[in-house]
């Protein structure tokens, strides 16, 4: 595979994009003849650490090469979660009406504040955290949660011992991995040496067994979990925070899917008494509201969370977010507000009932076929256990026989072996039609 | 000073929140009663290295206490360089027709490219980089050169030596501060003990004596140059790619004002042949089309630049851009479009050429009162000197007898000393204001 090729094909799914080319040295000629000068410059120790296969783009190969070989066949990608149904238009009207502003003298802003505008940052402590004592000025506005775990993990630095679920989604790895924080990947067991994994399988009912977890620095929690759409319950959640107390560990927690829960799980972390002292909260309106284009998320760093030395975290992360970051566009601010007010946030929970709907055919067509499956309650997620196989050989025999795309458990790390993961983001027609195949194929 | 205070308040401007608070141990009383628990994490080495003083925080602290003192003053803002003009409505209808089309099913946009719409990547390509080589599979879309900056200091990590220009655009130490290149910083000379400052001034006529220059990893170059306005000619350029090639280096190139030049000067580093080998650009809409707070930016990776192992740096980037950022805003890419349509580029031009006129008011007024100004005609910023005199008195001095906020020159380095910024970007009547004010003051 050459790099050029791949980046200047735009028909080719972006997670391709993501993989590095191992054959670099042997790739064009025409690229060999103008390769005579290299720098001086290392090559970063860490980028080198990142694994090469890595998850999305495999995926994405295999994909591509199912097109080539059945040209007519109509796929199906219940792959990557990306949201398909349109966003209600009281928020794209908001964001419309804001750009156009822009070419007014009295509607045209320059800079923000970096952290975000306190009119958006108020909405999102009155609207998702009343109650838990979290205030606006705690809330950093963000252009989304992937961006602000790796602006998380530059103001940690790579002195620190992280903690991450196993499964759990790629980017806490990667991102330690490239500010240091990792270790070496060992081959045998598909590890980094210096991560911890906490293991979260149905036999511990997706929730890690903290008797045996041995203390971290930092502990990487998400729920409702991507991959395995299991939302932690209040006594899990609060023997968590217990846990992470007693070790003078702070949790990050990512709560990008708690607009999916539909039980009493709590939605936040701080909803949980003390979490305040020992947690940051990551979260996003990419899948709250359809907004994986639009970019907006927020990270909540409370006040009263310290480092060892006393110093308050939210100090640091207000430097790295004005040195490192410059705010979320304006026009999606304006977009994210809408979105809270009372018919703004009624339209999105109707879009997160649609795909909560998906989730619930998902389960059932699974379940129908004697297969034991979890989260889709929780979660816009489904995730199907089959024993004693390898989830790579599944991902391959859904995809050939129903061109369905999915994602294997094992590319989540290797507690997710066995397991496939099914998005429910995608048309009512597609997940029909996909259940429809799955029960031909497995019945 | 309460960070609680000064977060929760969005009158103050946002750069006094850049200012960790020195006194934070023996804050709030409400603080101190919860500060119980302080966690077991170490604060990173690396954060604790930044400067505590720095320049915008400390400006606005004396813009805030100005206006305490002067209610009733009318005071003139030509500090930091925010833009204060309209967008063309050609651009922002573009951004409300995505925004509005969003709402359907037609419309509708989930994750995008991490590297960007490749229309919007060839057109940056094809408007922008026409006859120097660079490709739009080159052209990385971000939210920013300021975001693009600390990008590009994750990737390269702690373990290279960097210079910068000497004064210099402040993000570029801060952010090599906090991934762990700079060393400690030595309070006799204000400089940190491992970062190389190329001194650039008007002895030099603002272009660093490369004869003396030691050789680093990277060499940030800013031009036209924020603070001092000067532009690089085609022959000082042509030095600065020989010298890096020379010595392995990599020159990360800032252009974020090219749009500024007015003479011969290039517009982009890729004008000067073989800089694809030894040379990053980094740009940006914001002063080129008022996106401030749109945000949108981009960076050029060049498939030719490679670490002294010979492995593309394009590579490397792509694997950084796609684990930690995850595309620009969908609706913000269709403004950027526009941009760079016939029409859309003249808009912009005009708004660019009505800065430029206000820059050359701003010369004439300073040079009228018999300084030694530079700067202004190929940038935004005119750089006046005061020859013997403390920046910062300057500054207090312009504050308090006309309500004009400038920035001191010292601010951006131990070479800005004697001298102060003045911002061209504010609408021309006070522009006419502030000239005729220092008139009165200097004459």
């Amino acid at each position: 595979m050459n790099y050029s090729q791949v980046t200047s094909c735009i028909c080719i799914p972006k997670a391709i994009l993501l993989q590095p080319k191992t054959n670099w040295t042997s790739s064009k000629p025409g690229n060999e003849r103008r390769a005579g000068h290299w720098t001086h410059v290392p090559r970063n120790v860490n980028m080198e650490g990142l694994r090469s296969g890595y998850l999305f783009p495999e995926i994405s190969i295999r994909e591509h090469e199912h097109i080539q070989k059945n040209p007519n066949a109509r796929l199906i990608r219940l792959g990557i979660g990306d949201t398909t149904q349109p966003i209600p238009d009281i928020i794209t009207t908001a964001m419309a009406e804001h750009a156009d502003a822009l070419s007014t003298t009295r509607g045209y802003r320059g800079y923000g504040a970096e952290q975000g505008n306190m009119e958006l940052r108020m909405a999102i402590a009155e609207t998702l955290y009343r109650g838990t004592g979290v205030k606006g000025n705690e809330i950093f506005v963000s252009d989304g949660a992937q961006c602000d775990i790796s602006r998380l993990q530059m103001l940690l630095g790579s002195n620190v011992k992280v903690a991450v679920q196993d499964p759990s989604f790629p980017a806490y790895i990667d991102t330690s991995v490239i500010v240091g924080q990792s270790g070496k990947l060992e081959d045998k067991t598909g590890k980094y040496s210096d991560i911890v994994y906490m293991n979260c399988g149905a036999e511990n009912n997706f929730f890690p067994d903290l008797s045996t977890t041995p203390r971290t620095d930092i502990i990487f929690f998400c729920s409702p979990n991507n991959p395995t759409g299991s939302a932690a319950s209040w006594q899990q959640l609060e023997q968590l925070v217990d846990f992470a107390k007693r070790n003078g560990s702070i949790i990050v927690y990512d709560s990008a899917y708690a607009a999916y829960i539909s039980d009493e799980s709590p939605r936040s972390i701080f909803e949980i008494p003390g979490a305040k002292e020992v947690a940051i909260e990551i979260s996003s309106f990419s899948k709250f509201a359809g907004f994986t284009g639009v970019r907006l998320g927020w990270t909540v760093v409370p006040e009263e969370l310290k480092y060892s030395n006393g110093f308050p975290v939210i100090e640091d992360f207000n430097r790295i977010v004005c040195t490192c970051f410059n705010g979320a566009s304006n026009i999606v601010q304006a977009g994210g507000l809408a979105c809270l007010s009372r018919d703004g946030y009624q339209a999105v929970c109707n879009v997160v009932d649609y795909y909560k709907e998906n989730a619930k055919i998902l389960v059932e067509a699974f379940a129908s076929l004697g297969l034991k499956v979890y989260g889709g309650k929780n979660a816009p997620y489904v995730w199907v256990h089959f024993p004693g196989m390898s989830s790579w050989n599944v991902f391959n025999e859904i995809l050939e026989k129903t061109h369905v795309v999915t994602v294997p458990g094992r590319g989540f790390g290797p507690g997710g072996e066995e397991y496939i993961r099914v998005s429910a983001f995608s048309h009512r027609e597609n997940m029909m039609e996909a259940s429809l195949r799955m029960k031909k194929l497995f019945r």
